[in-house]
């Protein structure tokens, strides 16, 4: 299996985010997707290359151009104003708001951004927009016939909504894989997100599209982050009624529960017909994993790998989160391996 | 005139807020109304009383139930969760997400909280419960015969809305006095909002309804806090259309042009048949305020009473903003000194 990766990814190192009242240093750092391709050359999981340049037009099929816009100028705009320091946002829009434009950065910033986990530096728009282009080298390569690729994306997309960004989240690049599938002639695509957290972006992006199934294991986001999104009840709208799937976990799941959880999302994507399927890899469903509450332990990374490698599709899968960084090594190239040992 | 104050407001003391990337002291301290205080006295402007305890019936009657049952209980859930340090949002409802309630005090603040500007701490409720009880007292007063009396509030509260608080501001004084004049009996109230920032919460309290006239003079939402609301085009709707006017004016304004929109807005009090007026008191329109760019000089807040005491309406004031703190007792009692001498 094919890894994409390029080093513009470390153009985005946050310093701190603010969690709970404090700063603290950012838990989202460059040394997760270095640790990844190490393991990925340890394990001799497959050859590594280079991404390549798509522009924005998968991007504008997946983001309201008036978010691009401002994702693309927001540090210029920024950092006139304000000098060299990272972009947080210190207000947004209330309930019942105008979501008017404004001529200030940091309004601007409050509009499109949805927590204080993800500032915008200099790098972060050619960071953002190299993670996406990771994603989409991805499809190309299956789409050229391979059966699978890696495209290890740094900053991680699956927070990234039509409209907003966050979540260490700025452009949705497994949306953009999924979307790319799409415009190369395959018909029905699915993304399966098995990172701890609840796919809010890609659900967003997707919810009211019947040719793109999101399917999304996370923790009950009653308890956890996102909050406002990740219920079993979102099931999609218009067009996309019925073809959302959330399944969420309480605090705790061990693998019994999680691959319970797993059968379920990856029997709704066999159902779909899918022709291609794109998999959010986050590992912060670990143990060991700092922010989050799972108890999943490296073996049953494996054992996702082997279950998603069981439905025998063309499939790519992004980086997302995962927060225990001396393992994520192990436990993402773990997925792969178990994936590519079945398929 | 009659003023209205309890030292209860300085349970809300925050060390810090969060403006354009950085970590600032708080331009909001309890300093600016004991300095009102202390200028009201010096002025001799009349009598200083204590509060009333209205329990939380107005308080109902323009925030939601939720809303209030949140702020009343935040800091025990934040605190047993976090510690005692000061209760900031890091994360808040994207476009389109869920606003169901979670189990996260964090993620309940982000629900409810519009901003990095207005920590809850452990005192934060009562200062607020005093805040309004200090309106209601002063609409008392001038319901039982006194033509005009001063709730010299704080923390401030024009910024709070139905279900939403931020901008220093917890619960809504202003709209909790107009309230009171309504259940007192008084047909027609209006709110006239003075302060540098739009008045965006009262406009949303009062925003479907025609017995409540809201009219607001503020820096041009485009460029200046709270940027998502204060528009002109903002005029009411269903009941209360027409029923609230912005007059959002630029950077730089002199009286010239802000004794020009005064006196729009005191015309359209005047054609609303107003029984009886609440004025948002801010003095953050002085040209030497640090977080503002209006250029009004100390003399013109005593024009500014002037012209509000020829409408010779019964007339509460509710302190609001106004962070020039040496210069803030002289300003906003000039305000009540004008109106004094013509009313
Ligand atoms: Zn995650
Ligand atoms: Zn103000």
């Amino acid at each position: 299996m094919k890894t994409v990766y390029s080093d513009l990814h470390g153009l985005q190192h946050a310093e701190a985010e603010y969690i709970r009242g404090k700063r603290v240093a950012s838990f989202e750092m460059p040394r997760r997707v270095e640790l990844v391709l190490e393991r990925v050359r340890a394990v001799a999981l497959g050859p590594v290359v280079g991404i390549g340049d798509y522009g924005l037009e998968t991007v504008g099929k997946v983001h309201d151009a008036e978010f691009v816009t401002f994702l693309s100028t927001a540090w210029q705009a920024w950092s006139a104003e304000n000098g060299e320091i990272d972009a947080f946002p210190n207000a947004w829009p209330p309930p019942r708001a105008s979501r008017r434009a404004t001529k200030r950065p940091g309004a601007e910033l409050g509009r499109f951004c949805i927590d204080m986990s993800s500032p915008i530096m200099a790098g972060t728009w050619t960071a953002a927009k190299a993670a996406v282009d990771a994603a989409v080298t991805a499809v190309d390569i299956v789409a050229g016939g391979d059966h699978a690729a890696f495209a290890l994306c740094r900053p991680p997309g699956h927070h990234a909504g039509r409209d907003y960004f966050g979540g260490y989240c700025f452009l949705n690049n497994a949306a953009a894989a999924a979307q790319a599938f799409r415009d190369r002639g395959y018909g029905k695509v699915a993304v399966l997100d098995i990172d701890y957290h609840h796919g809010n972006g890609t659900q967003d992006i997707f919810y009211d599209r019947a040719d793109v199934l999101t399917v999304s294991i996370h923790a009950d986001p009653q308890v956890e982050y996102p909050y406002y999104s990740g219920y079993a009840e979102e099931t999609g709208e218009g067009a996309g009624a019925d073809f959302n799937l959330n399944l969420p976990l309480p605090w705790g799941t061990e693998y019994t529960g999680y691959g319970a959880a797993l059968a379920t999302g990856l029997g709704r994507i066999a159902a779909h017909g899918t022709e291609a399927l794109v998999v959010s890899l986050g590992v912060d469903t670990f143990g060991g994993d700092p922010i989050s509450h799972f108890k999943l332990v490296s073996d049953d990374f494996t054992r996702i790998g082997q279950a998603i490698g069981g439905l025998s599709l063309p499939t790519v899968f992004v980086m997302e989160g995962g927060y225990a960084v001396e393992e994520i090594g192990v436990n993402a190239v773990n997925v792969l391996s178990g994936f590519k040992a079945v398929a």
